[in-house]
């Protein structure tokens, strides 16, 4: 067991305790260790407070992150609004009535709640997960997988595509983001498209809907959708890459916290409690 | 195994799957699975956007909950703000210059990171946990155990005291509630002292401050406390019983969801997820 886990955490056993914060971590963090998120894998979403910028997951449901490009690139979303906003589960936001015209957007799509385990894409977290055999990260973002199908977890700021009862009844023309405590439960039960990476705080501090599930009686008393496009150039962000040594660092950090603080580090870290780090980029 | 679950959980073993949702099962709980939340266990926060309801924990942390009792008597935060609000983490408020008077509160307690595991008190949820060795529920109140200690858990909702670098540098002067996933690396960490039965979502929904800690520049910038008072007779708010059937259903309901919306239920639900329901009641 030491020398597996001396295999994933070289450094961790190497070396003297890293004593850096998470923050520290990620400002020293070498230009290599990051990569450029890119734009025309990203929708961006205008409000009122700000822009909420959503990358995408093609890999794990193609279809849907296609039919959501189209409808951005046909203004699908402007003027809707976030209809739902449930405390300490999800911000939801389309066309809750579907009388809006799709366009050249496909009405039906396949459900895409899983793809095949790959392991030569999934860098695995050690630390055990209650819901899944195996949790970590797939193209930057937190996945889970049984060993056979693999799929993205519904952490802080996931992005799904809401759906009726029937399991291939979404297509994309309503969408959630995930604002509270992780809803895992919800994994392997809907398609999810990616995270947001910038703004969920404008999601998240949007006021809540009434009643148990935060659907506003009238969708006009959400959030007005000023703009839903697709990034493009002038999007200019990076992430720190899930399987840098940076990376590796920033999740034993999370893990067992050695700066003067933390009294007793919890020798333990939740997939969901693991930050994704993003930043502007120049040039 | 199945025995130790059949004693756990009689009624969803000898029954026949129950079907209902968490929102069934709380509207059909009888009236005897409903405590009455004590109002002299709480204090009551009003901001402009609503009142945050703090249920307090004196089992856990007598010396800080009797000292904000005494702060909230004598109107020490009224006219301060929630000068920290940091996304997925925790909104704060209180006197950062520290320069209030604090009347006949006192100025130095000794932290109360935990108390002595009592396994009288301490309702175990059978589902395993990354960062304790037992969780549970203790005085309707998300717990975790080493075995040996007990202490609150870091939840949604969760109400501690902020602190300097030393353990027992926290008099109650400066308050936090966890407002996105659990931040259970606290644990053990920090003075906990309850949590918000009513009205999070005022302190979740508040404009976030800058930088990474959230912290306004001026406390001036974050949301004014209008009032924070000891709660009174008019205060009439009602909890499930942790230790009731109709909680140990709820409990199984988000384990395993069995409403037609769910095409796989989870099999495993986190502490951190078991909703604690709270409403008003009459009389």
């Amino acid at each position: 067991v030491v020398r597996l886990i001396a295999l994933l955490f070289p450094i961790a056993l190497n070396a003297a305790p890293d004593t850096r914060t998470p923050t520290d971590i990620i400002t020293q963090a070498p230009a290599a260790d990051w990569r450029p998120i890119d734009a025309k894998r990203t929708v961006v979403m205008t409000l009122d407070a700000g822009e909420v910028v959503i990358e995408l997951a093609p890999r794990f449901a193609p279809e849907h992150v296609a039919n959501v490009q189209t409808l951005a690139t046909e203004r699908y979303f402007v003027g809707l609004t976030v209809n739902r906003v449930q405390d300490n589960f999800v911000a939801q936001w389309g066309d809750p009535t579907q009388q809006r015209s799709l366009g050249s957007a496909k009405k039906t799509l396949p459900s895409e709640f899983s793809i095949p385990f790959d392991a030569a894409v999934f860098q695995t977290l050690p630390d055990r997960d209650g819901f899944a055999k195996r949790v970590g990260f797939v193209d930057g973002f937190a996945a889970a997988s049984d060993g056979t199908q693999m799929w993205l977890a519904h952490c802080y700021g996931t992005v799904g595509v809401g759906r009726d009862t029937a399991p291939d009844s979404s297509n994309g023309t309503e969408l959630y983001a995930v604002i509270g405590h992780g809803p895992r439960q919800l994994d392997l039960n809907i398609t999810t498209i990616g995270r947001a990476v910038v703004g969920i705080e404008f999601l998240s501090a949007l006021k809540r809907g009434p009643g148990a599930s935060g659907v506003f009686d009238k969708p006009e008393q959400g959030a007005r959708i000023r703009a839903f496009k697709r990034g493009d150039a002038s999007l200019k962000l990076e992430a720190l890459k899930t399987d840098s040594a940076s990376f590796q660092a920033l999740i034993e950090a999370r893990r067992n916290r050695r700066d003067a603080w933390y009294a007793r580090p919890a020798g333990f870290v939740d997939l969901c409690n693991v930050p994704l780090p993003v930043r502007a980029r120049s040039g």
